[in-house]
């Protein structure tokens, strides 16, 4: 193969044969095949897209790079969610001790924040003693004894696309439906799990900023899981302003005990208990809802989060301990003037949070866990000009005052009633 | 400058501030913007194109980073031409010495060949003695004193682009029309002229492969001539057949001798006299057809081409010593049917050059002085089956014989008569 007619090939808008896209991750992958070289395709693959066969290859050859785990001893039916990305998202930690409470096998490999999006795993990172980087064997074991296990992504799970997605990454093709695509369903395929639940965010915050591109994604996503023989349905949701009351780091992980506790934010219950069920509905389950209702009130899938937590070597009374990483500064956020919330710039928040300390901006950026903030307005919500609608908080007072100036230019206030979207779109 | 940021804009299909493209080429020569994120700029700049602003000063950037000649001190004008490649091109091997002789100073830097194309530098590098390394200041010498000299790219003139150049062969970039403009321009900028002739090939041999993308190319490159005060004039001519006779190395040298002794084929001696004469008009000359016609005829031309290869180090005598490079081994080729030639496929004459060992596939790759081909054929012309149509010839008897049977392999034939393009397309 001759790299230079490959870049060629795709620049022309060609479709590429399986054994070409083979080549390619194999060529880059083992060095043959320079940075600059790949970059330039990528980049033309931005541009011209990927076909269904293309993008099918692509993630066969992602999975064979690693390991593909197999859970089919088991006596249950095994699923994850995944979702795109976006301010304040905690459902994984809902979600996940929710399905696993009521018998479902979770295996959810997971990732870190970067940029204005969060990642389930530094909030995990946070609980003391907790565990996020095991070896394959221990994960395995841990799903199978205990129904969930929640960790970061390994050098076996799909080693090409972690190598890709660095490149991507300096490269600006991250933003690439069929890339996005295969880096996404190449990972969970990988899980060895038979349902997924894709959680597409569309809006301010979201990676897809309009709704025709959050479909887009989604038919992607559901049409490559089917490929791959693994039962998919994703459904699109509303990320014009931050999930939940809190956004930051430990907050989160408060928020989402206190959801588990019957004490959550009306969106972020209304999101988890949707996508769990949905998880519940692929197993076969005949009432689904009913099912994840109990697991919440009968506590059963609060105590799961605990089980979690000690098996990852976590100390779950830390859970509860409401002087832990007790944030120094906290800074009021006051209504600039009177209206209705009408947009926040919800990318901004996420930028925000970096500024606070709660967020990366490189990867090798460290998190100040006591970092992020509360809104307790949402769109369409009435304000005076004064009001408290919400706190920024950290560890270090210059960059929570920006952090604080920064959240409140990303609201914008009318004086007339908004129209508000549903949270759950379709 | 973050360039994340610059990739994402170029792929957005913005255009960059003047800073940002200064900033983007300092990074890329100093090795501060790794080639992978050069890479995909340019792969960005190849969809989304660039603006005149910013095509400016991407030039003026490139001649920035190295040396600008200035020649202000000379007496007379001073003018180049330069062609943008094909096969069979050795017209600024007649033209430089024509030019030179009505009294116009030219100072070429020229290239190698690379690909399908030839360059003018290895044809001279095969004149026993000749130097086409010459340091800037024997250069700037020669050309007041003899009027003309040609040489090759030193590490003084517009080293940026010589290293963009590099990554844009490797990444399928070279074909991008802003890019293109600024590499050409920059280096005959650099060269401290006042006029420059363009000579924009079009058809199968050419870069361009319409007309519509020749003349876009055209406009674009006088465009850039004129906002730096250089008088620019582009031409179109037809590169869907060899250009003359002969192609290849030393076979080349012979046919641009035979031209300035008056005995060239028609159409090297057209198109030669046609863009010398639209150097003397640049300079202002009253009758330019009559002084080239004149220096031709009178044998001040060819004077002035052994003047300049003495000046050089080469020995005249060579130029006319018919043993020099005598091919080892010469394949004739015959006419596969009667008809018309109807079509030369270019781009693989040049392809079967290679394969002679007069062409070079890669930068590294050693030429064979002695390999070429004549083609004794022109389109619209009829031939019977079995005709000597030509000759292929070189020192390896498998090459040659490979390259001969490529070579029937370009030409077509029909049962009818064949409308010509012309020469000369405006």
């Amino acid at each position: 193969m001759i790299p230079y007619e490959l870049i060629r090939k795709k620049q022309g808008g060609a479709a590429h044969t399986p054994d070409e896209i083979r080549w390619l991750l194999e060529a880059f992958t083992s060095g043959e095949l320079p940075d600059y070289q790949m970059a330039a395709w990528l980049m033309a693959v931005y541009f011209q897209g990927m076909d269904p066969g293309e993008r099918q290859v692509l993630v066969e050859a992602m999975i064979d790079s690693g390991r593909r785990l197999d859970f089919s001893h088991l006596d249950g039916y095994v699923a994850d969610k995944h979702s795109t990305g976006g301010v304040g998202d905690k459902v994984s930690l809902v979600l996940g001790p929710l399905v696993a409470a009521c018998g479902v096998y979770v295996p959810m490999i997971s990732g870190r924040g970067l940029g204005h999006t969060g990642g389930t795993l530094d909030k995990l990172d946070a609980i003391p003693g907790f565990r996020t980087s095991l070896d394959l064997e221990t994960f395995e074991r841990q799903v199978a004894e205990v129904g969930i296990c929640i960790m970061g992504q390994t050098d076996d799970i799909c080693p090409a696309d972690k190598q890709l997605y660095a490149l991507r990454d300096v490269t600006a093709t991250v933003g690439s439906v069929p890339l996005i695509a295969g880096s996404i369903m190449s990972k969970k395929i990988a899980e060895g799990i038979q349902g997924l639940v894709l959680d597409v965010k569309w809006g301010s915050g979201a990676f897809m900023g309009s709704l025709a591109e959050a479909r887009e994604l989604a038919r992607v996503l559901v049409e490559t899981g089917a490929a791959f023989g693994v039962d998919t349905v994703a459904h699109i949701s509303d990320m014009n302003q931050p999930l939940g009351r809190s956004a930051g780091v430990w907050c989160e992980v408060r928020e989402a005990v206190a959801a588990l506790e019957g004490d959550g934010p009306a969106d972020l219950v209304e999101l988890s208990l949707f996508l769990a069920s949905e998880m519940l509905r692929l197993a076969g389950r005949d009432d689904p809802q009913r099912e994840v209702q109990d697991a919440l009130a009968s506590g059963r899938a609060r105590e799961k989060l605990d089980e979690m937590v000690a098996a990852q070597g976590g100390d779950p009374a830390a859970l509860a301990d409401s002087r832990l990483y007790r944030p120094a500064v906290t800074v009021a956020l006051q209504a600039p003037r009177s209206g209705y919330l009408s947009a926040v710039d919800t990318y901004r928040c996420g930028m925000a949070l970096i500024t606070a300390g709660a967020g990366r901006r490189a990867k090798s950026d460290l998190l100040d866990p006591s970092a992020g903030f509360d809104l307790n307005v949402r769109l369409g919500d009435q304000v005076v000009a004064g009001d408290e609608i919400g706190r920024c908080y950290g560890s270090r007072d210059d960059r929570v005052q920006a952090a604080a100036q920064e959240l409140l230019e990303t609201l914008a206030f009318s004086d007339e009633p908004v129209e508000l979207a549903p949270l759950i779109v379709e």
